[in-house]
């Protein structure tokens, strides 16, 4: 594919946030055109006000036979049952599809089944689309199941000291996490209420939640995870607890993740100075600090995304971007 | 009434934001005991987490029949066309009725077919339930239409002005309101979805809102009202412009709003130090300043309560004070 | 001026929160190269922890003499009175100005005193820089005085109206102003303590913000200015009240402000959907709807800018977009 | 003592958050009678906006022996230097002293030079003012040490685990806080300006926060303790890690809870229903829950306070109860 010849690009469900989102970086993507903006079936034409002057068209009810002829490529930011659907006839008819939906993230059929009941089983390839972690499967990628939000975070501070074996796996890995409410989409709910959210704190899904079976997975190793709401419309914190192995210390810390993301624009190592979400809000930059106890070589990793950029839209589009040829970061800066 | 002979009181609507509020105040008000509190007809029964040891009783499905039998007062914090439907009824078997909702505020029949077209005419005799203004009326009251968020803040700071004639009445009263989220209730929806309101405001209503009808009505004269929805979960503050009479000035203002309010002990007169949400938050306060522009005679009036307490359950609270005999500020301090 | 050849620019007030947006944006601007990024004079160097990778360079601290030699163009973001101070001798030295203070702003000598007593008198000629009402001087312009923040939602929204004679000016004309925190800049205060703020809302500088001088010079006309501090980080809302003259109606001001940004990118009129400070947010838009009570021909107008963008460093750049002859909205999209 | 003879109480620190806490607190408690408020030594009366019609009168500059002859009892809401110069003397002329500092709370000589280098040594008697664990020695306290806001929600979930040896101390427990931002006091600085928190979230003093040493003070074992600010006015919630001992089970947790709480009339255990800030904001509570995940033994436990009623004011007035032989609830319902 020629640089900058513009690909054709469809995203059905651009009403909801990570929708939007993806709207906002495709208009002003020099690699890609929108042709196609739908939401659900049957779903009236909307305009969305915060777009105006930059994506004025209509998101119009979903069309699976518009999609399909229209596009080169589709960006699928739908529930999770309707991405399963509608992802593999548009596979079957030639579309690279970029999935931000769960629907094809766990490999293991058992584990799918249980946490995605809604879900078809599939026969599909898939890449997972953590694109720091696979920029060479997502070259030949057909299908990209991008990575959850959550796992985003948690992967990218622990894959590369896990792979330099750097951390102890008989001692627990802790992942508490905390996210922006629009992390739990646009649908409202009692507890996406305003009134539940502002002055508050909760944590949900205790020992329960779908992203920790997809950080184990990526990881290969077990992890405790609890997920907070956050009083906060985007971004994720989470503060990962884990032990050194003996003679591991910061350095080696440091060493493995700059040996990691040495060529990745997109990870920013921020070492002692740990990171804010304020700092990453409205960015597809992953901000990682850590610090170290040595005595008893209890590592703290702060890792930051913004769950509809880095974590959502902004990765799709950098993976897109990787399997298009294109500069990792074009349209993201 | 024998002072401080526990009145047996029901609570309707419990499980909402007022109906909340309402439990949190009788609970441990030492004139009243909660014998019943109820949420819609057929709800499941249902605990207030906030309020454990607080009231730990359920909130159980309306039922008419008890609510009749074991009380001799209710509170109403159901919508509008339930407490349309509830309070004759109960009125009929002798029970003192507060109701929270709009259904009874408006006294003339067109406007209230035109603003509440789910409720029914009613021959009931009704007080207007804005305590400070009404309390001779509330003493025989069976039916309390008591006042609205918005309307308590405005008429709180313009009726003695008004009554006083400090104001020039063909030149516009505008009433610029801005009110916490919990004011459009519980039931969740788009405009109520944290990430909606996060960081945002907006204008709503505008010439359209019933509470602006319901503010003529009490003042007996025209305003522009436009109300808006803050990011912040409780209180309302008004910001109210007006023009003075010739003649009258910054002192007389004060000295109007003293008269009215010399007895009251939930007004407070802030002069020039304006009121701010967060000193009237979680109190029955309404708090009211002002400044005056002398060369053009340009008022500007501050009233600021807390809508869930005088906005709300706490002015119902005082209505019943005043209507049982209490002292008015009985279990509101 | 060929397109495209970088401009070269130095920011002085870099780590304020303008200056930090200025860099955020001027280091994607195809026609600006930063050469110089300065704080106030003696400060240490510090880097932006939000700009990794997208500004790496120290802040330096003042250094007149450096940015003199460096730059063709130079944009300040330091208080009014180091404005004063630094921008007269940069003109002097062929550097074109960019002023965010409000230093230059009032062309009155007397108001300019009143109002800016440390600022020092200045025969500067001076252009107020709201760039969609003087594009023609801004080509020719030494020195830009921006508009400020309040000024710009409000003159945006007014001016045409006034210029097409629809607002009676006997009637006062109301501008309710509520501002996000960064407005009041970054050095702390009791004021800008997050608790002081969060969950609350206050008005302030009733009849005595300089804002409102502004706002009168560049309309011609008396306006009542109350502005609030509202519990967000950036984004101002101003709802603005005005009698429309006899034979004007809603078609009238839709058509005056069509004509008036025919041509103008970052004006949205939305006209009966009122805007929302969400909408505008991390954007050099203003976005104005309007209502008319057409009886009374109340009209209400709703104008919404970011204020550290269109209120600060975007119209800044804008207007340096402008001045050195690059397409208005370079750089900004 | 007889029940409910006004104990005449003195507030130094009034105009802080605490201190303003302590002042509405007091001011309606039916056993104390405030007879002294003041602030910093030499600072100007002030009144407290927020606390008119509670109380009135000034708080004025700190004067030792006003302070000591006109009291019984004296709340310091001091910073730590000031608090640690101030209570001896006040506990040598006979006063009952509750100091909410950190001055006195570490009992090892070494620690308390190391983390509160500006406090002298004392020789003082002093009570750990954490009511529930101490109700036998808070009764002939002289000086009590009020529990920090952190320690105390940490203290009160795991405290009765450990004595009822359900946790394993070879494995790390890990305490991830996070507090609201009136937990860093009412000085304004840089990370308490509103833009600063607002829409963020940042972990702070990871290794190295003094709360940890109390912490471990008071458990007697070791503990990872990493803190973080939320983007809220007050409350604070803790999520805690352990590991369960062979043989223990969720059953038994609920147990040792149920055991140490069974007559604390403001400590709620939620069970599998995990605790908000929500819930225990505004009032003394202390809310618990807990998950276990029997396969692995790991236990997560969620503890919540509001930081300025239980984790400081309340909870020194609950001290203040027991001490003088009220009901512990007394004035704090």
């Amino acid at each position: 594919m020629n640089t900058y010849s513009p690909v054709r690009v469809g995203v059905a469900g651009a009403s909801g946030y990570s929708g939007v989102e993806l709207l906002r970086l495709l208009s002003r993507h020099p690699g890609a055109r929108i042709v196609a903006a739908m939401g659900s079936p049957g779903a009236e034409p909307r305009h969305i006000p915060a777009l105006r002057r930059v994506w004025d068209a209509p998101v119009n009810g979903l069309d699976l036979d518009v999609l399909a002829e229209s596009t080169d490529a589709v960006f699928l930011a739908l529930p999770d049952h309707a991405a399963a659907e509608v992802a593999p006839p548009l596979v079957a008819r030639g579309k690279r599809v970029f999935d931000l939906s769960g629907a094809f993230r766990l490999r293991d059929a058992g584990l799918r089944k249980r946490w995605y009941p809604k879900t078809q089983d599939s026969t599909q390839p898939v890449v997972y689309g953590l694109t720091e972690h696979n920029r060479d499967l997502l070259k030949d990628s057909t299908l990209v199941a991008c990575a959850g939000c959550y796992p985003t975070a948690a992967i990218m501070a622990l894959k590369p000291l896990l792979t330099a074996g750097l951390l102890q796996t008989t001692a627990p890995i802790i992942i508490d996490a905390k996210s922006g409410v629009s992390g739990a989409g646009k649908t409202p709910t009692e507890r996406t209420h305003f009134s539940e959210c502002h002055g508050s704190l909760s944590a949900y899904g205790v020992f329960e939640h779908r992203h920790a079976v997809e950080i184990e997975q990526e990881l290969g190793t077990a992890v405790t995870f609890v997920p907070h709401l956050l009083p906060i419309d985007r971004g994720i914190l989470e503060t990962i607890y884990a032990r050194l192995v003996p003679g591991a210390d910061d350095a080696a810390v440091g060493a493995a993740l700059q040996a990691a993301y040495a060529g990745s624009p997109f990870v920013r190592l921020t070492g002692k100075d740990l990171p804010e979400i304020k700092h990453v809000a409205h960015t597809n930059f992953c901000d990682i600090g850590w610090r170290v106890h040595e005595p008893t070589r209890q590592l703290v990793l702060i890792s930051c995304i913004d769950n509809l950029v880095k974590g959502a839209a902004g990765q799709a589009v950098q993976n897109f971007n990787v399997a298009f040829g294109f500069d990792e970061g074009l349209g993201l800066n």
